[in-house]
């Protein structure tokens, strides 16, 4: 009993813009116990918010702003040198307009957790994880900050006292020092499922990874990124879920 | 005693984006009880709403968000022909954001007033006033909506049970049916200072309003709005003051 | 020989944005004659630009600016009341983009076609013609503007001397009067593929059209229009090609 | 007579945006050669192009297309990390859309500068410089290319046999490599206006500037920049203006 696993499934969503839609946010949301929801800087859009904060609470997932560079051409993914005082605004401003959305339908934000660039950047600038730690604690004290394991991002948000979660991903490889690979090298991703499903018990079990150098290393996770776009992701989705349950893992968010 | 009188000055401030500088905010807030403070769709960006926020408070003003449509290069001052369902959602996007910033410095949010052309068609749109009024109780029920005296957007307000103020304009003159001689007209605008303020003192001694055409007609009037930008608007906003307090009446938010 | 019939066949292309991808350009290219490319206002980016360009030269079909209102979350569907003298500068400044990059892949521009709300209040609106043919005579006199048949705009473009090529649309119903039966009725789409190819023939025959009320009704048509998006887009757009070519009518641009 | 100098004077113009008005273009032109048009991205809209390029035709100025990065809001000053694919499309897209401005009012383009945060990207970016050399070249073998004096940009230009203006800063300081101090550093300004005109005759005359260590160094100067907004902006525009003429330096585009 006192050795019960859990972890935590997330996915990013509600990233549709106007006519533009991609994503299989309703199916995805069957398999992870929380959602990542984009709010209109670098994807997603008033109405598009609204419809998957509702499809969100309907399913019964905790809910997540998920914040990112003003970008949309870029998808919020390309890096951009923002001073860490917008930084703060610009993810205020984020969380806020979600958060309107989620009381408005009856729900309570759960958590927060930046996007592409943002994240990345974030995870090696404390500067830029001030920023985002500020304006997390500023809107409430009881959110979760949802971060790369082993970044300056957690270490920021535990030495202010906000609550993180470790985040680690469920289809990348990891190097010596426990970072994920870079993608622009060749083996940043995992190439089989059978090996992406192993890495994931063996990071809940064992709390480790094995990286492409060959070496074990320790890495903290309570929860798993899941990609919600891609013409497999619903099948993978379920996959992990299934392999999850299949070895008495509990998936609930924190 | 019982014969006090009083008056909300309001002024729309925030609306400087970026690079640009537009208004005289911390000026103005000197002259008036409420501000109403662009939400970033047709002007404004998180960094200058924080630090409009943070003036206000500073000011003691009341807080309204300013919320328009997406339309930066026009100033949410041209008609778009959008639908009810997202006019609800682009608002609550809007109060959401601000009220955060809001919230953030410590303060409580006021009011909310619609924009430019968000403001007028919701003032003879029964649906678009729908879509406002359900957006800002959804946030807060305790908010009050300012909306045009003798419109649809007043009237809506009060039969969905929101607290409203009938807004006035210092500088426009009325039509013998009470409505805003449109700007299209060549006397849409008052001419001297002096016809302004005797129309403001008679607006609040009288409810009435003298139309282009002569008739006294009857207007409800809670707030009066003045222009925060133009090279005048901070003198004129300290005689409209001046003479609202030579005359006993207290400028107070609602 | 003297009675070979021709007839344009065009499609909206080039609508992807950034991240997001729609329309199945390349297979709808070997069906048509002339694509009208989004030009980043309504749609479209500089680099979905160069690469839709570069296919249509590729595929030898004739290029055309596709211009919209700046309306990306609405996909330029929306009514936006912008001055005439802004949307001829709108107008330009799309058409000047798209075609630095034809010029670029040595190709050269053949037409323009205004696109959605931008398109439907031209039909009716002589100033919104006027600067629009400005616009287009400005850059290339040589150029030919495709406008609704029997719209304002077309009308405008014969009395400036401006090329203009009459458009129908493949499956849409028209009222007694020859105009298209606004969107917002129900009947407003043909309902069967048999139709929709039986009119397309009997407009190319016989410059006629019945309307959902029953009358024949004169059309002029140089050009169908064809969606690009949709699952059955491209099949369909198969079945107008070769229906045409199985009545020896020759699709070509003008 | 063999002797006369030649120096062109450019200033950056046209960045208004819609409701939001700076600079002083209209009195900058009297006093420089050459002026560079933001073209829309991090500065201007078609409408201020028109208006700009109208009034640069009236005062006899050469015209430059100023493209840069897609980011109104940091007004093109903050790095962005695009690929260099999308850099060639935005500039080609940019100068496109200005281009047929002038065209419409019956000039030519004369050159291209870079922005902010591209220009300075640029500089340091053999990538990013073969770019955006590609795009000016592919629009018009005989336009110029501003840029940095010493820099890849300038370089990368004459590699690819485009012509190019070496660009210094009236009010900038250099350091002993003959590059800018950067501005993050206290002394990267000029302090006095007699120190700037003083380093202004001595590039001019000898093809050289005292970095702020003391040494002299070499540099090539075609072209100088003269920032076009600020309070002092028209004056010291006008002083520069002065200085060259009573020296005998004849001030003319390239």
């Amino acid at each position: 009993m006192e050795n019960q696993l859990y972890i935590d499934l997330n996915s990013d969503l509600g990233e549709s813009f106007g006519h533009y839609k991609i994503g299989n946010d309703e199916e995805i949301m069957k398999y992870v116990s929380s959602v990542n929801i984009a709010c209109g800087f670098h994807a997603g859009d008033p109405t598009t918010i609204k419809n998957t904060v509702n499809k969100a609470l309907e399913a019964g997932v905790a809910i997540g702003a998920h914040p990112g560079f003003p970008d949309l051409q870029g998808f919020g993914r390309r890096n951009m040198h923002i001073n860490p005082e917008e930084i703060y605004d610009l993810t205020l401003y984020q969380i806020g307009a979600l958060n309107a959305f989620v009381k408005a339908s009856g729900g309570k934000l759960h958590h927060v957790k930046p996007h592409g660039a943002l994240y990345n950047m974030a995870a090696k600038d404390e500067q830029y994880s001030k920023a985002i730690v500020e304006a997390v604690l500023n809107i409430d004290e009881d959110l979760i900050l949802y971060g790369l394991s082993g970044s300056q991002l957690t270490a920021v948000a535990k030495r202010y006292g906000l609550r993180c979660a470790n985040e680690a991903f469920v289809d990348r490889t990891y190097n010596r020092s426990g970072q994920l690979t870079p993608r622009t090298e060749l083996n940043s991703l995992i190439k089989t499922e059978e090996e992406a499903l192993n890495q994931v018990l063996k990071m809940i079990h064992e709390k480790k990874v094995i990286a492409t150098t060959g070496e074990e290393v320790s890495i903290e996770v309570d929860t798993l990124c899941i990609h919600g776009d891609g013409i497999k992701a619903v099948e993978f989705a379920q996959k992990v879920n299934n392999t999850l349950k299949q070895n008495n893992i509990i998936i609930q968010a924190l």
